[in-house]
């Protein structure tokens, strides 16, 4: 799905994504390391185990002569979700696997790279296997991002408050955000999906035609300040606002305002990766749930955008008319998440890679503040069930 | 949305339709009439107190001089999930509704039945009233299928396999099917939604563009005799074929053929509103969920349609080159549930019937042998949720 | 257990008990027999169906010549949970059998009454059978019992407050309680467990001796008056008052009143099988769980008794020293339901009746007013659950 | 409630004690002192604090001149149960706190040793501190007990078998048990709770008489091999051995063999404190519930003794006739933890130690491998629901 990066270059990536989850690690203790703070959320240990996994099990297993695994046990241990490679260790469960223990896995981490680098040694002009690493780099790029999101969820368990990293800046925008406008877009008949030479995941493909009505983007994301009116007018009390799931979700759960924001005797808070913060009314909204952000657009007059029109907008928008399409927050959709007309599964146990998930899943697009610089294009499809509030996902609104 | 029908027509359709309500009750016990075998279900006596309470909130009340309720209690007992109206009583616990009986329940269907009339001959030029108790007539109709197929997971949970209907002859078709060939369609931009003077609901609409890739659809519905192939080729054990979900509710259910198949020592059968009957290999599997539907298509190499598809050949197919479109069983597609492109919702509390529930859902289209006559037509869009298996849903290929 | 009745009185019980169990069913629909409002509850239809399949299965099938059950699936379906008889329903889904109907019922009821007279008839001085029968009519007397507090809990489901029996005269006393005394015993080596002549089950022995403190019990049950004090004191809310179990489930269910209070504008009110009553503050208070008994207890700075000063004290009690010992509702003791040392249960199936009950359950004492008249004494052992509330259960204080 | 320990032997004593629980922390990872398996365990870390916590809040914060707890935040982290002191952390999620880690924790304790120094040195002669710091010392054994427990049951969830203490010889026995004989007793009048000037808890108070049957005991505890046989003989698939509820708990859950127990293909095994070992039928059968005790002493025709009987045989068998009384594992009785005549809680918060889990719970008597040396005494009642089986308990035959 690209024409790969090879020879030294690969080489030199492959050592710079690997040294990156670590050093996502440097902050934390190896008890922060080990916790699952929820079933959807994996500890920072099994990120790093697992990025290695696929490696392993992808690259190494049918390439290396005489391949012996580093710990037949971690075959089952780390495998995520790929019924085609045997056995898994329960999801929920695996914050309770303090063996192997972070020493075991940076070693395990250590073995693979050395073998990994002889191999992309050996094979200088490998286009299928450039192609393979660059596809486990880019997922170990996209646990990357989980790694920050799961232990933002994770450290948010504490009454503590620690931060993952003290020193940091802010999340939040000095500067107020400009006054957001509509920017109109013409629709008609369109191309989206992948086009061109980089790589991209097999659920941007094909690149196909589709039909939009006439649109219009708000150029600007929807702000704390905006979604606290909306906390205000009593937004999450009114039924006549909601998807009617989403108003089970909000009633069943007491959910009355984004996870992460914390009501205190001197005002909103929202808890960071830099630990307790007062609430930035001008920056970004984010954490909020698909039905959150339908209930906002409603309540403003306004709609999601369908994935398309994003895509199109984004293609469009390389004058920078629409602010923070990348490196904010995912903005949320109203797509389900559902094949591309003619799509087709990888074979084999790497076609497990996204297919399976397309159903009741919705499409967010952009990339987040933890989104790893580079990884992200005007096509990539993120995908989420409509509750989901752990992500870095905000709201951009349309009409 | 629509012309409506009125002067004596209307009156005359809405004895017609509310009769008919009272016609498939008449099998039924009182203690039939009064459970409730699952939250998704409701009993009889509910769907009958229900679709009269419709009338009198949305037709009398408003219209009806000196309005006095029926019963003040039955406004918050009957009402199913218009939050815009009041209190509900909670959809779990339907069954516990002893009282009031069907006696009562009878009791004020012909109350209000009778002040409907009084209304209808009243206003015999009142277009707004004639929308809306053609909505009501609808709204009946639809739950009219719920009563049928609501009565089967009834009578299913118990062991004695009784019929509702003993007398009549099977649901299955005597003759064989034809072989199923593969209709082709150009696909191109093409236009979808309800088109023209009848009634339609707002789901359908606004009649708008679309662009489809072209495309075949089967002209025959999948077969029990198909579907058992797949059982018999380990379908349900692989989980390549499944969409994860799918998979994961397989497994934690125990699924391995359509709900009321029954293995006994002398074959399959299934449990259908005439009793126990032995499997009719020829006839169209129904009640699969639309995991097993995707799986069933994936195993056949093909795929399920999109709506729009199914609407385009729907409407191209007046040759007949597509067998049962209409009338033997609803048609899961890949489509999500979601609004057509400029879609809004009525105002008041009618606008919570489609709109609030486009989420997590997907699309069926056609017609079963529980639907009314008269009551689909080829932009109808009825939706389930993917785990859905008691409702009439059956399987037409796409590719 | 007991010497028995015979002769035409065996017959005439047999015929008494029969009837009053359909009389109980007379003031309900078919529908209210029908339904089940919880797991723990039964529906009238099926305790009136399981107690005829006690006789069928016990009397019948043993020595009936050439017996033919009434209808095979019933064998199933109205085992309540002998697991030496075979299979059984699953009890929390037996309000779905709508189908056998009332009707069939009755001629269930009807056809073993017929045969079960001609049996007695036939054997007119069977020890065997006549123990057997005895045990079976008390069987139907414990589900007499049963059928007033399922019918209670299931009409208390409904907004309507339909009364079972609205003639009737209130349940609560008349006249004020006179003020509650301690009563002192002496204690020491005792004896408990049923003596003499008459029926017991088989928990009632063997007759046993033990060794009490010396102890007072309150003359006078706990009235709805002294609970409105408790509550009135913040007793729900102090968790130093509750065992630590109890305080989690009256936090989880956010217990605050007894069941079947109801707090309306005009004060406190109670449902009952009148309908809906002002609460008579001289009335014992009824619908307590175990937990709620204990924590008045230790707010009134007394305990429960244990079993066997209740039973002491009631042996010695023929002055009428203890008021309100039977008939008006079951009082908790601190006695966990345990076998009396030596006690072995009945071999075959009916060995399942009582003992493998006996964890987990605590001890009643006494009668309720939905108690048939003569069928409890001083040694019978009632046993439910801690946190039970929708049985009549009552408080007798002790220290 | 004992004569205490004072002088220097009391600030020996509370060194010994603190410094014993660091060292069961010391063969684990920090990774392993913070997960937590289930919600009835608790990480290693929280143990090491909740036990400095009781130090802290029960001697330190009203004795301490300008008393400033260590960390404001760690009074509610590590508040176990205790209504009477505050809020409380929620107890299934102990293990999500990987802040404060186990350095701050070591801190912790050193902070409060060392502040506990002083304050014993300072009162050398206070025999109300003496009997507190007691009291806390014999709590933090409790801990010391469950770390082992608790740990054990987190290294099973890890298919890697790993060893808490890999040197370590077997737990089993190294020569085959001596056959079991029946001890027997005369019962009548005894006087059981804790006699003497020796510490206990409040639940082995007052002494008090109680009338006994003759009883016997069997000398040794039931064995491995002893257990397989009711295994063999389908002890777990007849539900006429078993109390109900536990035959649903072991149907629900499908328990076919004590907790740790492995079949492999060479044959069983068991995981213990040392690693995956070979089962020893010799050893006696530990990690099974009060159900699995039950049934097995039904299958073997005996049943389970009263807390009671088992106390008054241990006071009796100085010389040894009982076998495994103390340091093997905890035995089941028949007995229902309640209080004992005449019990009264401590004031304050200290009353919330035993008192109100006095429902629900079985007694068990001994000590197991787990308990530390000089902890336990004949008067000792262990306590836990009828399903545990995480704890090292077993089983001694009763008739």
């Amino acid at each position: 799905m690209s024409d790969g990066m090879h020879d030294t270059s690969l080489a030199a990536a492959y050592q710079d994504v690997r040294r990156r989850s670590l050093q996502l690690a440097e902050p934390l203790s190896d008890e922060d390391c080990g916790a699952q703070s929820m079933p959807d959320a994996s500890p920072v240990k099994w990120h790093l185990a697992h990025t290695t996994w696929f490696f392993e099990t992808f690259l190494l297993e049918p390439r290396e002569a005489g391949f012996v695994p580093f710990d037949a046990a971690f075959r089952v241990l780390f495998n995520s979700y790929y019924n085609g490679v045997g056995a898994r260790h329960p999801r929920p469960r695996r914050g309770l696997l303090t063996r192997p223990g972070m020493r075991e896995v940076r070693a395990y981490r250590a073995n693979v790279d050395a073998r990994m680098g002889r191999l992309l040694a050996a094979c200088p002009d490998d286009a299928a296997l450039a192609s393979l690493v660059e596809l486990g780099l880019q997922h170990e790029q996209q646990h990357q991002e989980l790694i920050l999101t799961d232990v933002l969820h994770l450290l948010a368990q504490s009454p503590l408050y620690p931060a993952y990293h003290p020193a940091g800046h802010s999340d939040a925008a000095l500067a107020p955000a400009r006054a957001s406008e509509w920017m109109a877009f013409d629709g008609g008949l369109v191309e989206v999906g992948h086009a061109g030479a980089g790589f991209c995941f097999d659920n941007e493909l094909p690149r196909h035609r589709t039909y939009l009505q006439p649109f219009s983007l708000a150029s600007q994301l929807v702000t704390n300040g905006e979604f606290l009116a909306f906390i205000d007018a009593g937004g999450y009390r009114d039924p006549a606002l909601w998807l009617s799931e989403g108003w089970d979700a909000v009633a069943q759960n007491g959910v009355a305002h984004p996870l992460y924001w914390i009501r205190q005797a001197d005002g909103w808070h929202v808890f960071t990766l830099h630990g307790l913060r007062p609430l930035d009314l001008h920056a970004p909204v984010t954490h909020v749930s698909l039905y959150e952000a339908d209930a906002y657009a409603r309540w403003a007059g306004a709609r999601l955008p369908l994935e398309a029109e994003w895509e199109t907008a984004a293609a469009a928008a390389a004058g920078g008319s629409l602010a923070d399409l990348f490196g904010t927050c995912w903005q949320w959709t109203a797509s389900s998440y559902a094949p591309y007309p003619g799509y087709t599964a990888a074979a084999g146990a790497l076609g497990e890679y996204n297919g399976k998930f397309m159903i009741n899943q919705y499409v967010l697009r952009g990339a987040s503040c933890a989104t790893p610089p580079g990884h992200a294009r005007a096509s990539y499809r993120n995908f989420f069930p409509a509750g989901t509030r752990w992500q870095f996902s905000g709201i951009r609104l349309a009409r």
